[in-house]
């Protein structure tokens, strides 16, 4: 985990970085505001829709957590299927998963992703 | 509309819901920023790009006034498009629409979205 | 350049465009963080994946200057590629310019470009 502070005329807020990689930090928390990454199912590659969805909110509760957060305070959300005719698989899980009161705002398209072990991935903005 | 107060360290901005449903909020206000749901032409389904679009923009209209703001105020768009071919029809239709000196970030691809009645989808975030 | 005085309920902080055009600014400055529109190679298009990516991220580099900032204080980042299968073209040229140590959470998928000649895009967001 990293920390900058920032060179901002006024605006001195510092940065953390969540598992910093080489490529892409799975987080990033600035201010009040925390950046996902898009998530994958690490776990459930190349299973069910409902199954790697479940999978890649599981992944996104513990990076929440890691940032001081979690998904009564999501802000807005990002997620894409690679087969949109999954859309509603998806849905099971993710309406069985947000906090009642609480929804992000969100918009779902299609879209091929890096790897076709991968069915779905959701990248999520939290207010700490 | 809900209101829940944050438990962040030193970072306690309430975050505010505009139309929470059990899947996604309408838009959700944390701090300055306005984050809107990806809005779909709920009016004007199966109709032209150019009249999907004047509905889509409409509708965002009405969930920055109620979010307390504006279109002068829009910091970036992500516009997804069913068939890229549509481009300069739904740019007709957005040039007229932004306020001059006042347009946000954008960035427009293709993509499928959840209902073949809809050709194009619009999610923006806006100032207070 | 323009800047606009926000009008929000104890909310009174200014936005900056950089580069405002009638459809859309290249960047905009809200508080600590600036959006970035989607950069494509207006400099490298038809060329290669790779080509394309480093006039992207060269364009990124100056928009972030302009803003007060650079990569050291990347937040966010989406790319589109056109053909997925370019991944690791674009990630050789991604991987050998972010900051180590500072890098972005980010999220990759494919996407139809608004037009042919461009293989990739990019939009990021940064804290100033």
């Amino acid at each position: 985990m990293t920390t900058v502070k920032g060179a901002g005329l006024g605006r001195d807020e510092s940065i953390r970085r969540i598992e910093p990689g080489p490529r892409m930090s799975m987080a990033v928390v600035h201010g009040g505001t925390v950046y996902l990454a898009g998530q994958v199912a690490r776990n459930a590659a190349g299973k069910s829709v409902a199954e790697q969805t479940r999978d890649v909110l599981a992944i996104i509760d513990g990076l929440l957590a890691e940032a001081g957060t979690d998904k009564t305070r999501l802000l807005s959300a990002n997620i894409w299927l690679t087969d949109i005719g999954t859309f509603n698989e998806m849905n099971g899980v993710w309406d069985a998963w947000v906090a009642p009161g609480c929804t992000p705002a969100r918009a779902t398209v299609e879209a091929k992703l890096a790897s076709p072990q991968y069915r779905v991935e959701i990248a999520v903005i939290a207010a700490r």
